[in-house]
């Protein structure tokens, strides 16, 4: 497994109390797909004017005319979007990763060996060299300390209290207000014609699962991810699911092609992601026939959010970056790049 | 890996053109709850009245009545149907075993090996006796045959076309008509109601995905069943799913709880199914707190259908069966048993 992998395992499972992010009313309650059209520019009011939000619009209107070559019958049309990066900030690290360090220091005090033992020395001192240096190994520790040995509830439990009160270190808002607007006008407008809208997420499934549907009015079902084994159990008589410390599915990379025909059974028609774990998704999507949308968000905007990846020069980070091999493919296959510093007119609904 | 698991394993992934069983109109497109209940006697044509048909009744009276204590938002309206033996006949075998022993005679030209190699002689010669002494050794060398090393698209379109041409020994009809029309209202008329109904089947996902639509009016994505990896290649630059003779995942016993939970994240208001493969299922949805409604079929028709399990003292088989030990487990825990003799009015719509 690579490193990315375990530490997006380290980012399994959750998220929970979550303030409400406009998601007071779905954009439009439009009944047909011609009045949508119309109507499209109203709905991504975030988006600056421009070749990437047209390409949106565009799309829409092919898969949604009847009369028109490429019309794509309301029950095909399924949409997928990764979630670190491309729904929301990944930086300095996933707020999954964040997760499990907070929870290694709150269970501490049940741990004293933990103050000589390696990797919970390095997390608890707060050591960030070391921690840049943790192994798989080390990361599948933290892991099986953090997400597993209880059920399921108990942690969808953890989680949400987690998310209730931890802050990102630069924002200081909770994670939850790290959304971008723009993508969340183009899940809500998509829904509104007719998409169902799926998270395909490198991180823990079940973490996703506690603030899809408030965050992103994403139900659990529409939620793959990641997951760990869990056994069925009885606790008292009653059945429990306990989280074993076992990686089930990784669903990144050529994991989120295989994620989408498990869980979705259904090819997209379009589909977003900001790094090489998305490469197969996109290309999965653009691998069917008609009118198809695939879209990478660009990291350029060191201001109002972060910058990096290769592409135009910008530096590189450790984690999800749309590196220059992924810009190549993009061009190639016609891929649509989203630049936040060009495309999107606010990022946070904050801003 | 148990005898029974692997049978299903055989019974993996598909069926196809199936003839339109009915399914002209969605049986109710009532707007209103009150409306739909006002109508509920009307939902349910092939039922016998008695106490069984009330307890359906009852129960979405229950969820759907917004002063009651017992309310379920829409959204949480998830019902889990098991296939084999609870919507359609799984005697003398399951379709999808019927399928990979048909696969072997087809396939034979191109292995003459077989002719002398078992567990391959046993199903050409038509040996009865010895196929009924196949291990699991010899089913998964049966499966590995039959159902990888192709492409999914490729696998599918075999399902399609065996199942368009394939009739069942007694009946002589393609499986896709004996489906029992008493559980066909039952799920329109839940669907009528706002529930989202779910297959979950220890047979195949991607065979069962096949027909789903056409026949049980669920789609793709709401079917959860046993499934083999899949491995992400390019065939002439283009991405593809390539199946594996390896299990992936076994959504039977404690597999129905993990692969609800999995699969859907949400737990079940009610849930159907025949045999021990279904009783963790029905205990996970039981666990639940509020009106929950789980339902088991026993088979103990043998004019019209088939009549096994050892309840009532009717003779055990192999293959799912309403045990003893999982009658007496429904009789504590308040599960309904539907007598198909009793019961069911009609069992197929030609009938």
């Amino acid at each position: 497994m690579k490193r990315k992998n375990v530490l997006r395992i380290a980012v399994l499972f959750f998220i929970g109390t979550c303030a409400a992010l406009a998601l007071s009313t779905p954009a439009l309650a439009l009944s047909t797909p011609a009045l949508a059209q119309a109507k499209a520019q109203d709905s991504l009011p975030s988006w600056n004017e421009g070749p990437v939000k047209q390409a949106i619009v565009s799309f829409v209107q092919k898969v949604t005319d009847k009369s028109g070559p490429a019309y794509v019958p309301p029950a095909e049309r399924i949409a997928t979007f990764d979630q670190d990066g491309t729904l929301w900030v990944e930086q300095p690290l996933y707020a999954q990763g964040m997760f499990a360090l907070d929870r290694v220091r709150e269970l501490a005090p049940q741990h004293p060996e933990w103050k000589t033992t390696e990797p919970f020395k390095s997390v608890l001192s707060g050591d960030q060299a070391a921690m840049a240096k943790l192994t798989e190994q080390d990361w599948q520790r933290l892991i099986a300390a953090t997400h597993a040995g209880m059920t399921t509830e108990a942690f969808l439990q953890i989680a949400r209290e987690w998310l209730a009160h931890a802050r990102h270190p630069r924002f200081q808002r909770p994670y939850t207000e790290l959304v971008y607007q723009p993508m969340l006008e183009v899940m809500r407008y998509l829904r509104a014609n007719g998409f169902k809208t799926y998270i395909v997420t490198g991180g823990g499934q079940e973490f996703v699962r506690v603030y899809g549907e408030q965050i992103y009015g994403v139900p659990p079902e529409q939620v793959v991810g990641s997951s760990i084994a869990t056994r069925y159990e009885y606790q008292n008589g009653k059945p429990v699911l306990m989280r074993l410390p076992k990686v089930f599915f990784i669903d990144d990379h050529a994991g989120k092609a295989i994620g989408i025909n498990l869980f979705i059974g259904r090819r997209p028609y379009a589909a977003f992601g900001n790094s090489g774990g998305d490469r197969e998704m996109l290309e999965w999507t653009g691998a069917g026939g008609g009118a198809r949308l695939m879209m990478l968000v660009l990291h350029d905007d060191p201001e109002r959010e972060y910058a990096y990846g290769p592409a135009e020069g910008l530096p590189d980070t450790r984690v999800g970056k749309l590196s220059q091999a992924l810009w190549d493919e993009a061009t190639k296959r016609g891929w649509v790049v989203i630049s936040m510093k060009k495309d999107f007119k606010r990022i946070f609904t904050w801003q």
